[in-house]
């Protein structure tokens, strides 16, 4: 693919006292701010200074387990997403929800009307949940496995497609005259009768600006790159090296391709999380001072989602047991599996390495370095197909954003990468994305 | 009950178009504007700017039928609450949702993230959804019978009550020093496990500003006042007449002595929609003027929505068939089946006179004259054992609302009867009502 005038994605994923876990004890973070909606603003509003394409907000429907140690404690992201937007103007707003425990009705209206508050700045981080424990505050016996969950996201997707859909563009009209408040054969019920879903229509809210929010995959499983090259338009996703994100790139690229979809319509965007010093060995100490935050125990819970194992009764100091993850393993996170996996064939580190090597981000991708250090490793996975941007994770806030923002961005602009400006005042402009016609308008153009 | 000193509840009652249901037709009107989030920001304003206690916005999950003649877009309450809350400080934010069409640990997310965006001034009007529409956007065969949903509803209730308080005031410490980011020991499950909902808990949220949102409640039928008596904290409610009123406040007052409950902790608010001229005959050709909008076709399908039974085949001019409603209600809203039926009763209207007679505000009480005589009626119902204030309905936006600000407020301000500045910064404040402790703090306060 040519580089010329591609241009760089950057969002800045919010996680209430920055990505690193034990972020929130650092010296220089504000954990008393933790629910104060404020900050996120104040946050928001530096991110559109910088002109970034959005910001991305996590999000499962139930409270994870290490309470005592980290910072687990967030707003519902569509409400925490409207206040921003009603503090910023251009910036996109990406919220994610689960299709296993929402309804899509429900699902479809919140989004919608962020979309229509917003001017056309939504986006759908699309999730079926990965956390088991979400199923208890849901009525379910037990969380439903990974098939299935995705076979109902792919009805659940539909469903909300179409009811986004369900009023033509043209359809309000709000003619006092006539006295014709809609057009009411431009107002669709969507009749859908399927396997997991029944659900009549239309939509109590006409279309909003992007026509429908962005939608936005974070799978990296079998089922979740099958459903990304289908439908995401954004890929949210972990690598730890160059050669691994290559080959996921290159992957979702080839089957969107084959699904007749353009490749510049789907926007792959590894995580990122840099840890910023004038040199690298201030880097380094930056990255260790926050390691030396970790609470063993708090990532002991944390390797255990991903790896589906507990290594707490094992020696820190000794080497991480593999044939306990062989035989106990994939039942956490697929995805963070084979990367936990991952590292241990490659550098085989001790317990207490390992955890420090995921504290940074939870299994994402950590740079630590210099800005132009940081600029080189975004350029080179940009420009070596590897990512068509970043999702970049600061390791703590507001301090960690504030560094990438004032010394690597303008490295970035320097070498023409990134945009000095808004073009556009959608998310889909901001990814260079089309509008969707609505299906029925498609439709009745077909038949007519 | 002595009046010295009792203040008036005034909430502004947001009804996309204005409450009449022509008046998104009426010339001074802006039906362009009906999903602009601004509108209603500056409406909100406005309300805050008189020192209204809240605004209050109706819900339903579906798409109303009349759609070709009425405005029936409109943003899902929640996200339309926060818009406004970024955008004011103090007023009170209530907005609808149903027990039938959500799950509980979904909307007690929603409505704790409104508390802490808002700093305290949510508020919840619990429905169990009256639209059998509803039913069909959420895989249910047919709409709940309604002790059904009143027994789901209590549930509900129960579920989100212990989510709310699931994390004590306490719990949240973020001490850095220490590592301790929640009191684990004041972080509690729910384990509910009940007829229709089984709930793990504890919430992904801390304890919000008013450490529950405030519970509001609408329904007018046995099942409705035995809800209200025992669980909301304000009560809208709809009345056409002083008796009507006062048989509801006596009767909800003493069913909620009876349950130990201090009566005043309990706001009774009649809907009041106010047409206002300089002269009682200014304010009755601002109402035809209004009414003279009206499209039958659309008033017919929103009464058969009240009684159950479609006049569309009868003479406009001609009686109204009260036989045919005798024989066929109340298969709609069962408040305003016997509100209608009292009217038809009293007036013995022709089906015009009726469909005019309710347009103003669907069924809400229409007081046509002076500032000086609207101002009156709220005083008589409020020092008459009628109301503890109202939810006022502008029959059109803004105007209609503009007219109560500048003329009717300061009339009942220089009486004494409602408010110079507001005392308070939570909703709770604003009605007078106490801030409840988590239930699981005084369990353990009980066994300590």
């Amino acid at each position: 693919m040519s580089n010329a005038g591609r241009q760089l994605t950057l969002n800045l994923f919010i996680y209430p006292g920055g990505h690193h876990e034990a972020a929130w004890r650092y010296k220089e973070s504000e954990p008393e701010r933790v629910l104060d909606i404020r900050y996120y603003q104040e946050l928001a509003r530096k991110a559109e200074a910088a002109k970034f394409d959005a910001v991305f907000l996590a999000d499962g429907p139930s409270l994870a387990e290490n309470v005592r140690y980290s910072s687990r404690v967030r707003f519902e992201p569509v409400t925490w997403l409207t206040a921003i937007a009603a503090a910023t103007e251009k910036i996109g707003l990406i919220g994610t929800a689960s299709t296993t425990y929402n309804e899509p009705y429900n699902l479809a209206r919140l989004f919608a009307s962020l979309d229509h508050i917003s001017g056309g700045r939504a986006g759908w981080n699309i999730v079926t949940t990965s956390d088991a424990g979400a199923a208890h505050n849901f009525g379910l016996p037990e969380h439903p496995p990974h098939g299935e969950r995705y076979e109902k996201a792919r009805e659940f997707l539909d469903v909300v497609t179409r009811l986004w859909d369900s009023w033509e563009d043209d359809a309000l009209l709000a003619d006092p005259r006539s006295g014709v408040f809609a057009d009411a054969g431009k107002v669709h019920r969507i009749d859908h009768v399927g396997k997991h879903y029944r659900v009549r229509g239309p939509l109590n809210i006409s279309r909003s600006p992007q026509g429908r929010p962005v939608y936005v995959q974070a799978g990296s499983s079998e089922d979740g790159r099958s459903f990304a090259a289908q439908f995401a338009e954004a890929i949210f996703t972990a690598h730890q090296t160059l050669q691994s994100a290559q080959e996921f790139y290159c992957d979702i690229k080839a089957r969107a391709a084959a699904l007749g979809r353009r490749p510049e319509h789907l926007r792959i965007l590894p995580g990122i999380s840099p840890f910023l010093g004038s040199t690298e060995a201030e880097a380094k100490r930056l990255e260790e001072e926050i390691d030396d935050l970790i609470q063993p125990a708090a990532s002991l819970d944390q390797l255990k989602r991903m790896i589906g194992v507990d290594l707490g009764g094992y020696d820190l100091d000794g080497p991480v047991p593999r044939h306990i993850i062989d035989t106990n393993g994939p039942k956490g996170l697929a995805s963070r599996f084979q990367l936990v996996v991952d590292i241990v064939d490659r550098e085989n580190p001790t317990i207490r390495q390992l955890i420090r090597r995921l504290a940074g981000a939870r299994g994402h991708r950590v740079v630590v370095g210099t800005p132009e250090h940081v600029a080189d490793e975004i350029q080179g996975w940009f420009e070596q197909g590897a990512a068509d941007g970043f999702n970049v994770m600061p390791p703590y806030l507001t301090g960690g954003f504030d560094a990438f923002v004032t010394e690597v961005v303008p490295i970035l602009r320097k070498r023409g990468l990134f945009r000095q400006e808004y073009s556009g005042t959608t998310l889909r402009d901001h990814y260079g994305l089309p509008r969707p016609d609505s299906l029925f308008a498609a439709e009745q153009r077909r038949s007519a």
